[in-house]
């Protein structure tokens, strides 16, 4: 039997780890270990690409450049690690899929949403995870969570104007695609996060 | 005035860094400083890039992987230098561009040429070279020169099949478009195919 493709995505500081680890305890106490990845990265090229995304000494990038790397990297994650895991029946719970392409180049860069969506068609075809959770805060709660991590990288030194528009974008996205992509309030505690997304994975 | 965008293309071993330094010159006694810049490379970023497509540490990438971060490098390399310094009225000679992802993932790793052509597209629109001199020397003679360089790069590891594929491919290209790409002799002498070139740039 096919396994199930699981995405959590969210703006900065919605504690998308945190909740990453909720939801692998949650299948596992159900009988499902899933397998736990990220994006950019979850394999070792696509490790070495999200290092040129995210350091601080890699400096500024053409828009356009940014996108391709993010889907070069996204596509060797499909196809070397998540189409495989998928068809010997494996759970994957990924960190970020291509919700946030839209999110961050699209929102926050301001890239032409059908251009993003022209790309991902290229790379994806028609791959898309059966559900996102999408982990939803306002940018001052969010950024003020960031904060007190510590250090930066070379997205997360965007401005509030960058924030507030990855932000919006996920949002419409949550829209767009309202059956796959469960909008979640994660603005209050820990706790109250973990309940909204317990309801929600009965479902599966 | 706007620059010239010239382009030394051609399978392993043809001579190209020989026939640039050849053109850097000629150019240069027609009253002409051409800047000399490398695909995949060109920029921090790109040359960053090119170290994984290159490096033997890489290890094996999926062939849509490999073309895009070929063409990642290339945005940053066309928006960022090759687009600005035309501007200026420079003139730029181009160690590879856009016809060796027809020659070496298309021709070498049998991607769709149908689909390259779409990514091209998305990457630069309609920016082409002025002209491309094409370097062809049968994949025998080119390949004992490559193994007289001593090490070789991950691509460079490739079997015969591969690099007759990539030859065929660059021919194919020069066949449809003519005009742009101007196919050379490069299996004599070194004095013989800087001839033949010499000859092609009179008409620039």
């Amino acid at each position: 039997m096919q396994g199930k493709f699981i995405t959590i995505d969210g703006n900065e500081g919605a504690g998308k780890s945190t909740q990453i680890d909720f939801i692998y305890q949650y299948l596992k106490n159900k009988g499902i270990s899933a397998v736990l990845t990220r994006e950019p990265g979850g394999t070792e090229l696509g490790e070495k690409i999200r290092e040129l995304l995210l350091s601080n000494s890699t400096g500024k990038m053409h828009s356009d450049t940014e996108l391709m790397l993010v889907f070069a990297a996204r596509n060797e994650h499909v196809q070397n690690k998540i189409m495989p895991l998928l068809e010997q029946g494996e759970w994957i719970l990924s960190d970020r899929f291509s919700d946030a392409s839209y999110a961050y180049q699209g929102g926050g860069r301001g890239l032409d949403i059908a251009r993003i969506s022209q790309l991902e068609s290229w790379v994806l075809q028609d791959f898309t995870p059966d559900m996102t959770l999408l982990l939803d805060v306002p940018v001052d709660i969010g950024m003020k969570r960031v904060e007190s991590r510590g250090k930066k990288d070379r997205i997360e030194w965007e401005n509030l104007g960058f924030f507030n528009r990855v932000r919006d974008a996920y949002i419409a996205r949550s829209q767009q695609y309202p059956d796959r992509i469960k909008l979640i309030d994660a603005s209050q505690s820990i706790q109250n996060t973990s309940n909204q997304i317990q309801e929600i994975l009965k479902i599966l």
